[in-house]
């Protein structure tokens, strides 16, 4: 279906973007080379990159996802695409009822928590709403915390808990779980209601997949945030 | 798999949550008989009946389905269990590459769109950032124009697009649209600039399934909004 010859994958990505270290999970726990393209979507960049990338992905957003076949962007379409051509390690379990109960708790944080904290909401807050930096501080952390509270009763009343959110191999819920941990620290979100998910995100964070994929050691990470 | 008696899958939902709307689409579409649970997320009801509720489901949000097999929340996983179990007649393309898009479109509503534009996320607005109707009325707005503005683009540029986002039969990306254009008509949002929306929302709602599925004719719309 897909061959796998060096270079012909690409992830538009940027080192700090959340969405982007989910993918960067997903393909290295399937063993799976690519290019990585950085792409800066904090400060305005050139407008040459910016229309090049444009001229590619009109969303403009990123992870942007690209090999032989296929142009995608949307971390939840890459990270099904990559789970159907390369079932290999699995990141879903075998069973209806099982990939059911992994891709709530991966939609639990894809579309309760990290929709809300996009920087492009962030910004409409401060510019449109002015929201100062403590109401914004305070958004941030509610729906993670909100999100949090969810999950970890969820993963509370699993049978089906391991040493990860979905059994004792990592699934698509911790690829998201993984990423939204680093944001909460990132911004100083107490996780201390949340132990399961603690203990969930060290277990999955040093697993290699998951260690190399961390926004401290890519490309792009900036000198001082380097681990 | 999974047999189809009567009265064994119940949807818990309400007439307007537009994730409630996506699941009855694909409930319809798949000729899925169920039992319609009514919901009211709108004004608090009565304590008993949320304390019930919420032993069912802790994180009290709707859309929440249940079967033999499983108790889902997260209208995405609902849907991917729903074409897991039951593909005929599907609501994704065969072929990777088609299914990749047709879930980017998807999420392009459900994560970028969607959860911005949750009652949640409104009330908060007004209650914790003091934001006014007018504000709330232009957030509401800014969202979806801006996500349907990527989705106008991508349905413009894509060879497969047919009567449908993707093709000439109904699939996930169209069950995403068609509730998001009915939030953006409640809202008096322009869709103007959205023709190819508009065409495609247009000859869904002329099918069977989705028409079924419309807010408009659930056992819990109110007698004034029917139509």
């Amino acid at each position: 279906m897909s061959t796998d010859g060096p270079c012909q994958r690409k992830l538009y990505n940027y080192f700090r973007s959340s969405a982007s270290y989910r993918v960067r999970i997903a393909l290295a726990h399937k063993g799976l080379s690519y290019d990585y393209v950085p792409v800066n979507i904090m400060p305005k960049v050139s407008e040459q990159k910016d229309a090049a990338y444009k001229a590619l992905n009109p969303q403009m957003r990123i992870p942007f996802y690209r090999d032989h076949a296929v142009s995608i962007s949307q971390s939840p379409a890459i990270l099904e695409y990559l789970e159907e051509c390369f079932p290999d390690p699995p990141l879903l379990p075998g069973d209806h009822a099982g990939r059911a109960l992994v891709r709530q708790m991966a939609a639990l944080v894809g579309c309760d928590i990290h929709p809300l904290n996009n920087l492009s909401v962030l910004t409409y807050l401060k510019r449109d709403l002015g929201a100062d930096d403590a109401a914004v501080d305070a958004w941030y952390s509610h729906w993670i915390t909100q999100g949090f509270q969810a999950l970890e009763t969820l993963a509370a009343a699993s049978d089906m808990r391991g040493t990860f959110l979905y059994g004792d191999s990592p699934t698509l819920a911790d690829v998201y779980l993984v990423p939204q941990m680093w944001n909460a620290r990132r911004f100083n979100v107490s996780l201390e209601a949340f132990p399961l998910l603690t203990a969930i995100d060290a277990a999955a964070c040093a697993l290699p997949a998951f260690a190399d994929a961390a926004p401290e050691v890519q490309p792009d990470t900036p000198e001082e945030m380097r681990a």
